[in-house]
């Protein structure tokens, strides 16, 4: 069993309203010193079998075709563990 | 300028139908082997000066303040990059 992380980030150019509203709340909090918050997603899959580098290659292709949007998000898949 | 990464989890204790729902379309689209997905948040934080003890401290207050519900949610603060 290999836990993957694929992490799904909005582009640069793309609009992060998400982030936005963060980085507006954050001086009413009293935290100050923020200049940029982008808000983006984080999955975590339990796959069978060893992390291999075909697992790897499948990983990336849900992440390509369900897990995010790649008009107007990023993604980047990585291996956590392995037990 | 610093760059502070906080992912927030679902509690695994708590039940994540975001994740679930993944977990069901992945057969569906020809995807065998995954026993199961958690989806929770990503966030990318720059802040002003190095990355320092007391920065991350503060990231850490926001993270539980802010970003995370403690309640339901765990989050794990690192530094991404420095420039």
């Amino acid at each position: 069993m290999a836990r993957y992380v694929v992490d799904v980030m909005p582009k640069p150019e793309i609009l992060d309203p998400q982030g936005k509203a963060v980085l507006g709340a954050l001086p009413r909090l009293g935290f100050a010193g923020v200049t940029d918050v982008r808000q983006g997603k984080r999955f975590e899959l339990e796959i069978e079998g060893d992390a291999t580098d075909e697992a790897l290659a499948e990983v990336q292709k849900m992440a390509g075709t369900l897990l995010s949007n790649p008009v107007i998000e990023d993604f980047a898949v990585h291996v956590e563990s392995q037990a």
